[in-house]
């Protein structure tokens, strides 16, 4: 998928990539941020499809966003988010796939970054100049874009809740993170937590282990089932996975509102491990207590559910009272585009850190 | 693997056969349930291997177990209890299975049980007379056969607690059962759940989401990681799977043991969920209050954990004071064989239902 229009020479541009475990999402901005180009594609986790998939999938985005410019547009910055970036040795795995998939890039006479021999200026055939700060990309996990692009800052904490779920905060550049374990290991208060809840719930139903709920009906029609007992093929098929336990969320959301108990009480129980998350990660980290904390909620969860909202809140309020949580009304792609302002100078004086 | 004597020809004999989920015992024993011969193959779970592998699985060992015989031994009683025979719609298809099973021996020359023309009888090449009552074998799921083999009776509960959990209970012919759901959709209380849950329990209290626990350094030995992080990788390759995190279990029982709180916990929460499926069963049946009710405890878990056998039977007495646990000191595949005697007309006056 493209948009864009066709960009004058002698523009400066960024670009702002994220990459999540299901899509990644590709924009040219101007110096302002202003979107020009966008351009989307599969997923682009580096612990799931590998540095050499990272590299193609960058690479064929790069390549679409570029295909909208014309002569000497120069690239000042590039900050890709990816999801799977977690530990310090993943950064420079991440950087020189990206790297490479620029000079792939060069070889099919797209562009030509010579980034190693003179700091990252090159021109292409058709006049493209890559100017990156340092002759690098800027590569991060996937939470700090969605931290910048909620809170256009660096100092603070961002709270994803989707088809899974991490706290993650920055504090004077020191970094904390909690949950962001994935479906086996953790991602308690997730989409996948939720339907994993609600499964077994209807299960135990059914067994006289634990009260009737609406989600029985709900769940089994969600899933094209006629009884619980045929929730086990369902589940034990090869097409079921990670996402399609998420899928269910939000049917949990609904009977929740609608004032079921049981799916209530997952999505309470949601609230109360997303603020466990984010107290762990606020109490690793030296924030002043005297200013207001930015909690930046992204992921399609928090839009989704008032009680999951609330909830968190108001548990949150009661032992960190100085938090300030706010759904993000920006996407991360935005928050990559800001990190690549950010790093070419292009942000006005006074905004971000 | 396979055991046992030669069988001299006239001697009556039963097969008993115990189809797991990870492996499947046979045994060959005589009119009084002495066993004469046993072979062990891989496991035979109906919904995971499918009918086809369950006819050539079984085929396998029964051929294994009259290869042991002589001349013409009468094989008077057949029962199979397998995983995953769960449905009603089960039945037909697992007996079908077991018959084309005999079947294929039979165009082996190692027997012919011509069962559809005389009701069961029918002699093979070497002199192998098959005299299954009414021409088919018994065919139960193998909470069946653990409970005939823990009480001697079909009359009472059973709770499995191994690499899965269900209880299962049977009075005056009404059955009932409670979890036995799976991985995914139950299992609460068995080994897989114990590991699953020390696995989560590490990452939370490195998250500092959760207390520290012995079970950080117990479980990254056992699974030879150095970090929490390394969980992740391993958890999520392809060679790890619901085998893998029951392995833990014995982990987990050792810390708790050892008086770790975490770990202690698990334990505990074991308990209370395997006695809220018994107490499942045994309200759904109209056991008589008046008498002391049977609670067969099989799998591996039990003899495993003192604090598990504790926390069930206190648990459960403040709701059934007249149920009577006690560890199985008997394999499924005894319950088996039991239950070919019982079909057969073999048991003594008074023994069993």
């Amino acid at each position: 998928m493209q948009t864009g229009n066709t960009i004058s020479g002698g523009t400066v541009v960024v670009i702002g990539i994220d990459g999540g475990g299901t899509k990644t999402v590709a924009v040219l901005a101007d110096s302002n941020g202003r979107e020009l180009a966008r351009s989307v594609g599969a997923g682009a986790n580096l612990q799931t499809v590998g540095a050499g998939v990272v590299r193609e999938r960058i690479g064929s985005l790069i390549g679409n966003l570029l295909s909208s410019t014309m002569g000497a547009v120069k690239v000042r910055g590039l900050a890709v988010s990816l999801a799977g970036v977690d530990r310090p040795a993943d950064i420079p795995v991440a950087t020189e796939a990206i790297l490479g998939a620029i000079a792939d890039l060069t070889a099919e006479g797209q562009s030509s970054p010579d980034a190693s021999a003179d700091g990252g200026e090159g021109v292409d055939a058709r006049g493209l100049v890559w100017e990156l700060p340092g002759g690098l990309p800027i590569v991060t996990n996937d939470a700090v874009a969605a931290l910048a692009a909620g809170a256009s800052t660096l100092d603070g904490v961002v709270v994803i809740a989707g088809t899974g779920s991490i706290a993650f905060g920055v504090c004077n550049g020191v970094r904390a993170r909690a949950g962001g374990w994935g479906s086996i290991l953790g991602d308690e208060g997730s989409g996948y937590a939720l339907g994993y809840g609600a499964l077994r719930a209807v299960c135990r139903a059914h067994d006289g282990r634990a009260p009737a709920t609406s989600l029985t009906g709900a769940v089994l029609a969600h899933v094209g089932a006629s009884t619980p007992s045929d929730l086990i093929g369902i589940v034990s098929a090869q097409t079921w996975g990670v996402a399609e336990t998420a899928g269910i969320a939000p049917v949990v959301v609904r009977d929740a509102e609608a004032g079921d108990a049981v799916a209530s009480g997952l999505v309470d129980e949601a609230a109360a491990e997303l603020v466990a998350s984010a107290r762990a990660v606020i109490d690793t980290l030296p924030f002043e207590r005297s200013r207001d904390l930015p909690i930046v909620l992204a992921g399609g969860l928090w839009p989704a559910s008032a009680r999951l909202r609330d909830g968190f809140a108001s548990r949150l309020s009661e032992h960190v009272p100085h938090a300030r949580p706010s759904v993000s009304a920006h996407e991360p792609v935005e928050g990559a585009v800001w990190l690549a302002r950010r790093e070419a100078g292009l942000l006005p004086p006074g905004e971000g850190g």
